[in-house]
């Protein structure tokens, strides 16, 4: 059984999540609980069937306390990935081998934070003596992942050309799929071009609504054989493909030791993922891309292969990424105006759309893609709907 | 493919290791970078060859560094397992599940410790203030995982009568395993009855030598396709099956919160692993058993059905663990007298019996068992000799 072994053998049987925004009263962990609730009851299981259980390695809530709280059943199957924004696809993916291969019957993944306390803004943390890897690049003033992502989208100018009024689209972009989206923290508060110059610079050229937003909040997935969920008469979205990626010579978060510093770990796991199905990116309805700072588009359009290199950001001021532009991305407002939460909403925003419950629905979606982290050590998901 | 879908597909090609021992120079990294180095000669395969990474969350080198260190290719798949001592066989077996499906071709495992550095023991730096699950049970002065096997030790004398003999017994059927072995740290440091008796109490009724060693080294292993190992003329050691287990009511490491604390996250591993082969307890030549602390022997030996329950002791004291006994087990010397790597040594050991080429050799075994930590959540492999 070498090859792609997962494609169309997984579904994702439940979403759910918790309200997203500012100060949230619950913990961390009654978040996770919250959304995994959530994500039961959509799935019509009951947490006694639950014996597989993937996390970020970030992820607060250590596993025990979530089987304990929950009620799950006893566990037969428990892995973490790392690397922040880049995990999310990878936890989906690790679940589905394991449903895939028979070592758990159903899966929950889950991913809680309480963002919008400083106090969980790690970076802001810098040790005075500094002995691993950040010693490279903090003393050159790197300290936020923004300082290191403004500095790739400069290189990528140096390149390419300024992409400025990209940056400004994809804020806009987001923030209009936010404001059709009634559970997107940024619902309500439309943004204008003006706006978005008016507001401070962050990292030249990031500017505030070029960063993702801290907020509090969880979501949560069910994973069962896609034969059980047939079954049970639900709609179906299986998972097709699964790749993950990490290029030689990597440095978190930019990669500061390669010749190409934009030849990305967002490639590697491309290519793989393109590898593992029949399926190409002609075939995607609609992308669900990470988006912590939002040349990271840019970034990821190129490498799946959406647009050749060099040319995302046109591709982006023609209306590339709107709903009726040739592939609607981050259809409820994404890092930069839904939530963030490491990226794992857009995986509960891509089963809406497969399941044409989104609320700017992208007509009759069959075939979603979900990237992690385009610059960090990521993964990407394919899913599909099967019927 | 729902079911158990490894079985036989994939083998560990190559296994590696330092020197054991007290104070060593090299670097954690640079520990970690001899093991892997070694697997890969021993396994034949080139660094570029690997897209796979797995390891314990607790391992300090991140796997970014290792993959520049080691010059490996592009990385397709990477996955974390919590639990410390419970991860072992779980890092193992996650790779496996993704060289079966096709995630990635070459995997390596790796486990790296600097143990003897008083500055690793993470449970000597007791916060003032505990604001997670630690509250319940370290005012109460259970502050190392040593406290926690004791008090288990107590509850299964109270149910089963005392077992002092034959938690000394395991002290010197490792010991004399170790003394086989001339890469065991106490190679040449020969025990007596008298010898265990005299040590010192450190959580009644655990004495020095029911304790881990704190040592320094690494291991490693290359997982490929066994169509490959095969191919390469290889012995082929091939993994039989893979679980893991956490139980419901778990509690970190002792399971305070449970009516019967003695059932155990091992009881949930053993039944899953047991489910996914046709083989059985009866089958199995030698054992690795995860072995911090000598009781959990006792716990494990029960668990997985070698023993009825409470006669584990007896099996011992009459040279169960022996090599002429029932199951010789931890024939390298194990955790308490070969070294002390979160027991990814032991994955080591049952590959070198599997090859015949183990310094005490078990006469043609070709099933070996490799457990997890029994008392925390853990994981079971099931290694089969393919030729």
């Amino acid at each position: 059984m070498i090859g792609s072994a997962i494609a169309g053998q997984v579904a994702i049987a439940g979403i759910g999540q918790t309200e997203f925004g500012k100060g949230l009263g619950p913990s961390e962990r009654e978040l996770a609980c919250m959304a995994v609730d959530a994500a039961l009851a959509d799935a019509d299981i009951e947490p006694g069937e639950i014996d597989g259980l993937a996390c970020y390695t970030m992820e607060a809530t250590p596993d025990f306390e979530l089987l304990r709280s929950m009620g799950f059943g006893p566990l037969h199957w428990f892995a973490q990935v790392a690397h922040g924004g880049g995990a999310g696809p990878g936890t989906v993916g690790q679940a589905a081998m394991a449903v895939a291969t028979g070592q758990c019957r159903a899966a929950v993944i889950w991913r809680a934070r309480k963002r919008s306390a400083a106090a969980s803004r790690v970076w802001a943390q810098t040790s005075p003596v500094l002995s691993d890897h950040w010693k490279w690049s903090r003393p050159s003033g790197l300290l936020r992942p923004a300082d290191e992502v403004a500095m790739l989208t400069r290189r990528y100018m140096h390149e390419h050309g300024d992409v400025s009024d990209a940056l400004c689209e994809i804020a806009l972009a987001l923030r209009a799929y936010a404001c059709r989206n009634p559970l997107a923290t940024m619902h309500g508060k439309p943004m204008t071009r003006d706006d978005y110059y008016a507001s401070r610079m962050i990292a030249d050229p990031l500017r505030l609504f070029d960063n993702c937003l801290e907020t509090d909040g969880a979501v949560a997935l069910v994973l069962v054989p896609a034969q059980r969920a047939k079954a049970a008469g639900q709609c179906p979205v299986v998972i097709e493909a699964f790749a993950q990626g990490m290029a030689p010579g990597h440095q978190q978060m930019a990669d500061f030791h390669r010749a190409d510093p934009l030849s990305s770990c967002g490639r590697v796991a491309a290519e793989k993922l393109w590898s593992m199905t029949p399926l190409g990116p002609g075939d995607v309805d609609v992308a669900q891309i990470y988006d912590a700072f939002s040349p990271l588009l840019l970034f990821s359009l190129e490498a799946y292969g959406f647009t050749p290199k060099g040319t995302a950001a046109q591709f982006i001021t023609e209306g590339g990424i709107r709903l009726d532009g040739k592939l609607p991305c981050n259809t409820a407002g994404g890092s930069l105006s839904e939530a963030y939460l490491h990226g794992l909403n857009h995986v509960t925003e891509a089963v809406r759309q497969l399941r044409g419950s989104a609320a700017t629905q992208v007509a009759d979606a069959r075939v979603a893609l979900v990237t992690g982290c385009d610059v960090t050590p990521n993964g990407a998901l394919l899913l599909r709907r099967d019927a």
